[in-house]
Order: structure tokens, then sequence, then C-alpha cells
């Protein structure tokens, strides 16, 4: 039964029908139908699931929608929802439901849940600390490989990975990490401390969770414990939540060069004048900026008067050059965040993309002045252009090429160099450049 | 010790400080090292690591790297490291040496290895076949849990993972996954059949690797298991792949945004000038289709030579309306990538976009009407720079919110609407605009 059908089915209240074309779909296919369809719909199809399902569906639902049923549903149902949580999920879920509603849902926890949830929602948005769960298996070091078996026999259920367990001293200090296929493989005499792998790769609650993807990442761990800063283990960030972090700071970084600030997450959950709020402030910054482009042109109202064609040439210069920086920009912002490229070489890179924008700006202007002497323009205003050219992309490139580099100096996320930011600078630039050559070659 | 002491003693070749340097890093650690120091420094720093540390590092370079060390080494050195990776990785290597260094290593292998790896080969680039590892557990469904965890204890050294265990029918068809964790908490006597998950999402061979890493993300698999047309399983692909293919598939949305064409991995690795012939198509492109706006502008001497100030408001004008096409293509453009978006919506989607261009160009026009005044322009100007900002803006968010859903309707990659071009398209629409209000609003 295809979901096309199921919609239909909810939206004409067909239930036995779709009781049966629901139970037929996996988790994730239902989370999907229940996102695209209407809230009160959603709810409706969502109480037709049996109790099995509806728990694995919820797991997959966004907090937004999470929220939106955990409102409408009964006490004692949302208490089981909210309770079958992750610690993890739930903090995320609390973050977003409005005060009174998390008022109503800490309710339904035991005290040491409550407690548990609460230290998650202490730590700062994006940081470790956040996104980890203290759902950990922790074993003594004094132990042999048969007794952390059985210990994660008794523990396995309730603990979200059991795949990689954590060796502790005394003071709960993490000596070492150990693989449960390790554990299997081993004599079950065999003291933990013999087979861990020591003092493994950890970071703090307070590192940024883009770090954590990162170390994720490169030592292809399924989880990477988080350390209080005395080195004692206080949760675990694992693969999954892991490759949700790579998405969300992908987007992140994605809408930081379309000049689209903070997250527009949940597209139609913000209202138009809440989105118009967020992207209004870099728009009129760049217009501000702008005006500078507008009061050179303005100054030459002289040669312009009197070569009125050399305006038509504004917008491909300053085009070019926008474009020219936006490539430059985007090779080396990104490379600074996947760590391909570094600050030391910043030097290196930076050398090497003016040379880029030189030969690219010798190639676009013999293009451009063939295209012009076709179009049969003043050969003199022709070459005006092209020497331009030249120049305007050597500059783009200069600029594209190190000012992520500069904002990282100053500490800034050097992703904020965004497309239109480098038009923006580019534009002004491009006309002090055109004119000035524009004046040298043209005497009038 | 520190990197930067390391180096130094690299250029030095202090070899036995740096030797004891080297062990006290970790594999990550000394391939960054290796990767950021010159290549016959690497490969003397390589030769100092002992056997166990060296096949790690290893593991963590990139394949050019890789790549770069096995050509220098003798065949029995080479052999070795070749031998000891896994079967994608050993693809993956292999399509990025040459076509004699591929034969030599090729020949290092047993016949069934050297078949494995060419049978990954066979599939095309970013497909599913390509990236997994046929290196698998496979159980027979008519096995006890006690029978199936004696099976991965005796397999297990040798594969990639053994967290999901696959199990087959008589024909090798797939019927069910099963996780160590639940064989581990299971009676022994169990058959596998009763507790496996039936009928688990798969993958075919040919399905994109996007598609195979949404697949992971949504329903949370450690590997996404890979069959051919007849449903026998033929690989897996595990979660540190899909991390890389996140990282790898985000990089190239960026790039595109950018209009930077194909791939730039390994920055240092490419010449200048094949960098230049991968930039410059674009460019150029974009430049022949800025021409018209060159020719809107010069069909304009007449109004232009008149009030030659208006031309000082074209790139504000032309400005703002790609910067504002760009925001509403960049959100638009990652929806359709993580999903959140969706074709269907495409109507509802590009009306709100359009909604928002205006009431962002009534907002930006009013603070541009305002800051005209303060800097003393003429009112009947500004007045039309205001009405042309209100225009631009909303078939700004209607051009950048409808592209993307257009390209995908031609098969096209929506993320190939970059900003460069969106700010192209806007500056051909801005100035037509533009002049059709100076010429209505002006009377000279």
């Amino acid at each position: 039964m295809d979901t096309e059908l199921l919609k239909e089915l909810i939206e004409t209240k067909e239930f036995k029908v779709l009781r049966n074309g629901l139970k037929k779909l996996d988790s994730v296919a239902l989370a999907d139908l229940l996102e695209e369809s209407e809230p009160d719909n959603a709810l409706m199809a969502f109480r037709l699931l049996p109790k099995d399902l509806a728990m694995q569906v919820f797991d997959q639902l966004d907090p937004a929608q999470q929220s939106h049923l955990l409102e409408a549903f009964t006490d004692s149902r949302a208490k089981f929802f909210f309770e079958s949580m992750q610690p993890d999920d739930r903090a995320e879920l609390l973050d977003e439901v409005p005060a009174k509603v998390a008022r109503r849902l800490l309710k339904f926890l035991s005290t040491s849940e409550r407690q548990a949830t609460l230290t998650l929602l202490g730590y700062e948005d994006n940081t470790a600390g956040r996104v980890m769960t203290p759902d950990f298996i922790d074993l003594d070091h004094r132990m042999t490989v048969e007794e952390a078996l059985e210990r994660i026999r008794k523990l396995a259920v309730e603990k979200e990975t059991i795949y990689v367990a954590y060796v502790m001293d005394n003071e709960r200090k993490l000596l070492g990490t150990i693989h449960l296929k390790d554990l299997v493989l081993a004599n079950p005499e065999t003291r933990l401390a013999d087979i861990m792998t020591s003092a493994p790769k950890t970071v703090f609650t307070y590192t940024d969770q883009e770090e954590v993807a990162k170390i994720l990442k490169d030592y292809d761990f399924l989880a990477v414990p988080v350390v209080d800063t005395e080195n004692r283990l206080v949760g675990i960030v694992t693969w999954d939540d892991v490759v949700d972090i790579m998405e969300e700071e992908a987007t992140e970084d994605i809408y930081r060069f379309g000049a689209v600030t903070g997250d527009e997450k949940g597209y139609f959950a913000s209202r138009i004048f809440s989105v118009v709020r967020r992207r209004v402030v870099w728009l009129f910054l760049l217009i501000l900026v702008n005006t500078v482009t507008g009061s050179v042109i303005a100054g030459q109202e002289a040669i312009l008067g009197e070569i009125v064609i050399l305006a038509a040439f504004i917008p491909l210069l300053i085009g070019t050059g926008g474009n020219v920086g936006s490539q430059s920009a985007t090779v080396v912002i990104r490379g600074l965040a996947t760590g391909e490229i570094t600050p030391k070489r910043a030097v290196a890179i930076i050398t090497r993309e003016a040379g880029i924008g030189f030969v690219l700006g010798i190639v676009l202007g013999i293009l451009v002045l063939g295209w012009a002497y076709l179009l049969g323009r003043s050969f003199e205003v022709a070459i005006v252009v092209s020497a331009t050219l030249i120049g305007i992309s050597t500059i783009a490139t200069l600029t594209g090429g190190s000012l992520p580099f500069i904002f990282r100096l100053f500490k800034v996320d050097p992703a904020l160099v965004s497309a239109p930011f480098i038009t923006t600078v580019m534009d002004i630039f491009g006309v002090i450049l055109y004119f000035l050559v524009a004046n040298m070659l043209l005497s009038f």
C-alpha cells in the first residue's frame, strides 16, 4: 500500500483499512507519513498504531512533532512515551517544548531520571555534554573477561550501545575502552586491564559537537567518550548521533554561505515574519556596504556622461568578481571545516589562489575581448573591460581565499564569509578598479 | 612532544629522537603529520614506525598518500601493507594509482581476494557497490543462537564488523538481520529465525551512496545491507564509511553552490591549470549570460545620459536581488538534500518564498528610502530604487525558490543552482525591472 493512498485514508478517516495499511509500513516510513500529514490527522493515525510500533515511530519523529503529540496525549499515555525515550533525546525534546509542557513532562520521570535529564540540559547547546547519553557500560579494571560479559548481559537491555564498554579505576576515572568483539574472543580468565585499549581519545563536556564528530570520523569510533575536567567518564556520543550532528553542521555551513542567519530548521514551522527577520539583517548590512559602490559610480558622472556604454559592463565585471571570489571562498571554507586545510598553510594557499585568479583573469579577459569584438563594441572599451577583468579576478581570489583565514584569526567562524558577502565586497573593488582603468586608458 | 618539533626533527633527519617522538603519537595524529610533511620526509618517517603502528597509520592515510608510499616500497613491504587493507579501501586505492602500479599491486593478492577487489571496482563510482565491503558475518537461518555465536567467534578476526550478522536462506537470499547484542542475550537453543529482524531495509549495488547514507541515518543502522537484483546479499556499507560519505556529499553540495565544478579533493595535489580549467567553464557561461544584462543597460543610453545617477544604484539593486535569491535557493536546496522538503510541496514552498520576498522587499525598500533621503539623493530616484527593490526581492525569492525544483523536475541535481547562477539571473531581471520602473516614473 503506498503512502499516497494512506494519506487519503487518513484524510477520509477510513479507520479499519487505515489500521491495516499502517501496520505494513516500517517505523521510518510511518514517521515520514506523519510528518507530512496535518497535525490532527497525524495524531489520529498515530493512535491507530499498535503500542510497540508506536514507540518506534515516536523515536523517529523530530522533536517538534513529538512535542505536538505529547501535548495532545493524556497523562498516562504521555508518560509512557516520554519515559521510553533515551536521555539525550529527552533533553532535546524538553528544549523544544513550551516551559509549561516541560514541567508536566518532567513530573513523569523518577528522581534519578529527572536528575540525568536536567544535567544534560545544563550543558551549552552544540557541546558534547548536550548530545551525549549517560547510558554506557562501565566496567571495573579488576574484572575478568567473564565477569565483564556477565555485567554486560545484565545491563544490556537498557543501554544504548553495548559494543564498546568503558573500563574505570576506583575513582571512576576512565582507564581504557574494550570492544564487545574482543571480550567475546578473549579467554574468560583474562583481566580487562590486559586487553583494553588504554588512554583512549576523549572529549570534554564543553567540546564543540563538530569536534566530537571529527574524532569519531578520524578514529572510526563507535562512540566518543566524554569526560569531565577530572577525567571521570560522564557520557558517550554514539555514531548515530554523530551522523545527525554531521548533517546539522553541514546545513549550518551551507546556510551561512548563503547568508541565511541562524537555523531555519523546521522550515514550515516558522512564521513568515520570523523568517524575514532572520534574513533581513544580512541583506540590509550588505545594502549599506553597497552604498559605497554607488558612491564610487556617482563620483564618475563625468566619464559616464561622456561614455554611457561603460555602465553596461558594470554588472559583468562586478558579477565575475563576485563569482570568482565565491569559488575561492568555497574551497577554503570547506577545507577549513573538514580539516584538509589548516591555518598554518594560509600563506601558501592565498598565494596559490592569487595565481589561479591571475590565470583565470587572463583566460576570461581574452574570451571577453573576442566576444566584445564579435558584438561590435568599441575596441577601447573592450580593452578597458579585459584589463579590469584580470585585476578583478586576481583581487577576487585573494579576497575570497584570505577572508576565511582572517575570520578564523579573529576567532569568527570562517563559514560566515558568505557568497553574498564576497559578492558585495567585490562590487566595491570592482567599480573602483574599473573606473581607475577607464580614466587611465580612455583620454577624453 | 608536539608536532611542530617532530616536523623539525623530520626535516633535520634526527632519527633517534624522532623514532621515540613518533611512537608517542596515535595513528590519527601520525597520519596528519605525514600528510603535512614533504613526500620524501613522510616516507622516511613512516619507515621509522614499528610495524603494528605503521599498519594503523597506513589505514588512516588518504589514497593519494598510500599510493605514494606503496610506489616507493619494495615488493615485500608493499605486499604486506596492501594485503592488510580492507577490500573497499583497496578498491578506492586502486582507483587512485596509475595503471602500472595497480597491476603490480593486484599481483600481491590471492586469486579470491583479487576477484573480490575487481568486483568492487566494477561498480560505478558513488554507488553502494563501490563503497561496500564484502566482509560480513553470514549465518544460516536453521542455526541456533549457540551455533551462530560459535561461527561469529571463528570469523570475527577477519571481518570488518561483527555487531550485525546477516541471516540467509539456502539460496543465500537475505532473510533478516540479527544484532550481536540479541545473540548474547538470547537463550542458546533459540533458532535464529525466531529472533531475527525479518526483511530488513536493503539497497541495491547500483543505489547512490547518498541514499545509502540517508537509510543508515534514518534507521540508525550500524551497517546497510547491499543486495543484488535477486536479493542475494553481496556486501554491507558500515557506519564509518557512511560518515565519510556524508562529509564527501556535503562538500560536493557546498562546491556546487559556490560554482566550483567537480571535486577539488586533494587541494594541493591538483595543478593550478587544472583548477583553472575546472572553474573557468562556469565563469565564462555566467559572463555570456551577463552580456544580456549589458545589452539591456546599453539600450538605455537615452535615460542614462539624462540621469547619470541612475547607474549608481545598479550594483545595489542587482546585488540585493542576487543575495535574496541566494538565501531562498540555499534553504530549498538544503531542504531537498536532507529530505525536509519534498518536490510534492513545491507550490506551497514557492508561494511562501514569494510572500517572504515581498515582505523583505517592503522592509528593505523603506530602509533604502530613508537612507537615500539621509544621503540627500533626489527623491524621485529614491522612489524608483525602492519600488524596484520590492519587485526584485519578490522575483528573487520566486527564482531562488523555484529553480531547484525545476532542476529536480528535469532530473538535474538541484545543488547545481549555485549562488553565482542565481546572482547572474537576477542581474538580468534586476536591470530590466529597474529601467522599466525608471522610464515609467521619471518623465523627462
